[in-house]
């Protein structure tokens, strides 16, 4: 039995306020092909199909464009769950008529914990959930982690699973070991958020979703698949992949990656502006990829950005490193997590990475105001 | 062939700040029950299944649960488009899928005009759509107004009819000589959103959805359902019922009506507080109906509302009438439509209805900020 492990496809996702959708179109249009050649007797997608509980129309139009050429064109079914980032109701409406053409989609966590059944091989559906609504479905007051909570639901599982077969659990979870990057979005505050990878013991196969790197946890039987793209800077040395399964009737299995790849790459370059413009350094470029500039220059530089997107179009960040003293310190125009902002740079940051307008002067004088009332303590409306 | 034509759900909709979605969840249970006794060869829904392009996630599992039970459970063919309220992308997802169960609907409009056929008779699904996307999609300059736009669909739809078989158009559309109330939104501005009556004549039958009143046209072959409950008060005198229509081969049909029955209808009482408060008077009446009261008295009172709802808890409107001199005059405190109302009024009745919170002085102040500056021209960020 052959089937794809996929995971956080993000459709709709905002990088640094550009939409990824037609990214997305391209990559998923290669993940298709893929699928025709593997022939697989399933596809798994391990949540986050979308980027956000409301994803934009193109995007709903894009999944919907996509599952149809997989689940009802080339007829192979799909086992999919939602995401932290999807809504658990919206993704789930129409689940009902999908199984007809053995499409499970599991948005809602139900406390029916039967396994989907494809070719002798038995998948076990965890949408993610928070520990309170698992508490809620299992009436069980010990829950208040997202480790109590996977415990409990694979509690349940255990209480029918039939060990001799192949079992394979689709989850959506930060397990213990895994490695963040920036743009997989915090699930709990204080480590209450992780998973314990013991947990997954009964399982031949644990497909999971969440983290975006394919080796953020190292486990010969839990795996993430990592993301369909790069979603952010501190993922641009990762390598996106998808993975291919073969499993036998006891559960053993083989693993093997295939890599996607996007028209524009996600990059981090370094240099002089002069080096930067210079024909001669950037012929051997892929000037169009989405990149992450930090100049080395010191002193003033007019127009940097501008003059930097005629060559390179969908430059995304800009950051200078300038030389202090003897150290090499580093100032981020926008970015960097480890450093201390304020307020109103952090609210930059987030407006200008969740919407594609400007962030204009304007608009910060209002959110200075704001923020210096809140600061002093005063009511906002008089 | 049997079918029910129904219309105008407005799922998620909020009236004078109050969800009707548990009053549509009990209604709808009593529409299936219809279903379930009238046993028809499909249901026909004509647009305005929801009542926002994001409908609440509580709308959205109503809309799933009903549709399964009619569709899936009794397994009666469901005919359904999108409305002027409906997202036609969202709607649209999944919809390939549906049709396996002969569950038909139709959320964008495409220009493929093939009928759906169902015992027989040939149903022309148009789901609503602007008249700019009707131009673009069938490449016809010429189109300005909703007129135009059903004129070239019904036109594309005659290349390909078989007169002499059952036809019937579902749309959801203005058309001339309905009559509105106050929860219809305002297609267009200026009357191009209406639509002769005379298009129609190719079908046999036009079920048609966005007119509130199953009176709204008098006609004896396009017809619409009426939506499934009063959705505002000028609807308040109206009868709700879904239409249930027995069709020959060669499109004779009959027309009856059925009615539902909702726990708390929606009323317009008036009186003096004290005759309202009168245990004699209230017990006679429906106390938990959804209720607009016009009060009497003249002069100050303390507290109205507070006092009403001790005995209405479901009062949504309060007005008064005050007789000034000889003439009686009404002075609304919120609601009717045809008096010159300060922008300050029409944004609070807007918050009212929009919203589940209250209007307090705070946010008036705020707006009333705002739209002095606005009226004096300023511009709103420093």
């Amino acid at each position: 039995m052959k089937f794809i492990h996929t995971a956080d496809w993000h459709l709709g996702k905002l990088v640094h306020g550009v939409y990824m959708t037609e990214n997305q179109r391209e990559v998923l249009n290669q993940f298709v092909e893929v699928v025709r050649e593997e022939e697989p007797d399933a596809v798994i997608i391990a949540g986050d199909l979308y980027d956000r509980s409301v994803p934009p129309t193109d995007a709903v139009e894009l999944l919907d464009e996509m599952l149809f050429k997989i689940n009802v064109e080339l007829k192979i079914p799909i086992v999919a769950i939602a995401g932290n980032h999807d809504s658990a109701e919206r993704l789930s409406f129409g689940s009902s008529w999908y199984k007809h053409s053995q499409f499970y989609l599991a948005g809602k966590l139900s406390n029916h914990f039967e396994p989907v059944r494809i070719n002798g091989v038995n998948f076990y559906l965890l949408p993610y959930a928070e520990p309170g609504v698992v508490r809620q479905l299992l009436e069980d007051d010990s829950i208040h982690s997202h480790q109590d909570a996977m415990k409990a639901m694979i509690g349940k599982i255990e209480e029918t699973i039939h060990p001799n077969e192949p079992n394979v659990l689709v989850g959506h979870a930060f397990v213990l070991g895994g490695q963040t990057s920036d743009s997989e979005r915090i699930l709990s505050v204080g480590g209450s958020g992780c998973v314990g990878v013991e947990l997954f013991e009964p399982f031949s196969y644990t497909a999971l979703g969440h983290l975006h790197s394919p080796d953020a946890i190292h486990h010969d039987k839990v795996k993430y698949s990592g993301s369909l793209l790069k979603y952010s800077f501190s993922e641009s040395k990762q390598k996106k992949s998808i993975s291919i399964i073969e499993m036998d009737e006891k559960g053993n299995f083989t693993h093997r990656y295939r890599s996607l790849h996007p028209a524009h790459d996600m990059r981090e370059i370094e240099g002089y502006m002069e080096q930067l413009l210079d024909p001669q350094f950037y012929e051997k470029e892929k000037t169009d990829d989405y990149l992450k500039i930090t100049l080395l220059d010191e002193g003033a530089l007019i127009d940097p950005i501008n003059k930097l997107r005629q060559v390179y179009p969908n430059v995304l960040h800009l950051e200078r490193k300038i030389d202090l003293t003897d150290m090499k310190k580093k100032q981020t125009i926008s970015g960097a997590r480890s450093e201390k902002k304020s307020e109103i740079e952090l609210f930059e940051q987030f407006y200008t990475e969740m919407t594609t307008s400007e962030f204009t002067d304007d608009k910060k004088a209002v959110m200075t105001e704001i923020f210096e009332k809140v600061l002093r303590g005063e009511a906002l409306v008089k």
